[in-house]
């Protein structure tokens, strides 16, 4: 990893690089501190690598976007890698900070609000990550992958932060990891097709993290209190609302409420493969068991 | 992408290899043809892909545990990068194998079946591909990715099969990819830390797919009619059904299911932040709205 303390020779490495910048013409500019300069390189080659992947970005590409010359890349960073890294780091440290969350209202609309934040971060930066996040990028490597996981980490601790939920149970974890890696997957899948609008994806993923969050509960006696005081907090018109709303729609459509009701019922007679339902009970009319 | 046909100096190159085996004084075998040799190092090299990181497998290491010498391995391989593609290969082959499952049963019991075996298979061969499934290796590669993308599209591809519906809209398509990177990233947690018995996850991610599919008919009214026939054939002792039991058990919880109904009614007053809920419809006590 590149120190981030100014080099007494980056001066030199600026002065050298100057008749470059001269030579094509453009029009003088303040001096940038060691410190600038580097924050300069990293935020253009962010905006190239967010763009494009890494194989498509050169050094020399970097070095005209940012109006410095090749050798003055090249002593601020070692290689393309490094910058990519940097880079990355950089779109890390942005997205983490996109997670930040007032610990007001609502958890599905908090979470609602982050959403949109983390998708325009997608829209925007994604298309050059996108390989990267996938796997198989040529740029991938310990660094990067550090990188990513940090950011998943981030992710991780902000949302039981916003559950408050003291020590949180494996299976809890767990529901939370696969949520981020369902949004992760969802909104790269989405950058590919763009098969349905970005805010319908913003709402379907926070109703999939209430519907995950819900089953974990199912499994997790232990967990329904917190779920209890969870809906309890809910608004009607927020994503939340809108889900049990929907369900509810779908619970009407003939057939399905008798089928679930026959299940809840749970297995009335001996074994798995016994042929005639048993009587369903709670005044249900018994839906055919297949 | 090595050439699977055999190549006419391979017998030349085994026999140039001879002295190093007579060397290592192993006993005598029967002489491998050129595509069993080629298929028998590929076995070797999944067998320690499979339990070891990449950059922890040497070429020495497989041609020791193949019997073979270091020439030979190269006769068949330019290097092991391109013996760890051809592993992928044959684990992308035999993974896919068992997603195939009869077109027979409840849907979560075929898929339960499924998930069983390929819980089996991150098991024995997670260890070593994980950190390419997780991005990041050093092995990474165009050939890794498409190998990767491959076994991906062809459970994308057994699920929407099982689900039998005509012309799967977009939302369904997202929600069946989706959940195949729950599974994945949910296997590879677990593989890290196995906090909750290999069987629970089984269970677990067979109902998440049960309650994605249903958030996904409860978007799209068109998918109701085939959610109802779902629910029709799922048998109470399984996975369906203990789901639903689950949840019927989890909405007897006090508090829940007087939160859920009131959120169900829907916005009955003007906006979002009005403070005085409206009266609950359908006879409920109209837990506090926030």
């Amino acid at each position: 990893m590149a120190s981030r303390t100014p080099s007494p020779t980056a001066d030199r490495a600026e002065r050298t690089a100057a008749p470059d910048r001269g030579a094509a013409g453009e029009r003088p500019r303040r001096r940038l501190s060691v410190d600038e300069r580097r924050e300069q390189l990293i935020a253009v080659a962010l905006e190239l690598f967010s763009r494009r992947p890494p194989e498509e970005v050169s050094i020399d590409d970097i070095a005209a976007a940012a109006g410095a010359s090749r050798p003055l890349v090249y002593h601020y960073f070692p290689g393309k890698q490094a910058l990519y890294e940097a880079s990355l780091r950089r779109a890390g440290r942005e997205l983490s900070a996109r997670f930040e969350e007032p610990m007001e209202g609502p958890l599905s609309e908090r979470l609602y609000r982050v959403m949109g934040r983390y998708l325009d971060f997608v829209q925007s930066h994604g298309p050059g990550f996108a390989a990267l996040l996938r796997g198989g990028s040529v740029a991938a490597s310990a660094g990067t992958s550090a990188v990513i996981d940090e950011v998943r980490r981030a992710a991780h601790d902000q949302i039981l932060a916003h559950l408050a939920i003291p020590a949180p149970s494996p299976g809890l974890r767990l529901t939370v990891r696969a949520w981020i890696a369902n949004a992760e997957i969802t909104s790269l899948e989405w950058l590919a097709e763009r098969s349905v609008p970005l805010e319908e994806l913003q709402l379907h993923l926070v109703q999939e993290f209430v519907a995950s969050l819900t089953l974990t509960a199912a499994r997790e006696p232990a967990l329904a209190a917190e779920l209890a005081s969870f809906f309890a907090d809910e608004r009607p018109d927020g994503p939340t609302g809108r889900l049990v709303q929907d369900l509810a729609g779908l619970f009407a459509v003939p057939g399905i409420l008798d089928a679930v009701t026959a299940l809840a019922a749970g297995p009335q007679t001996v074994g798995p493969v016994d042929e005639a339902p048993a009587q369903a009970t709670e005044g249900t009319a018994g839906a055919p068991a297949e």
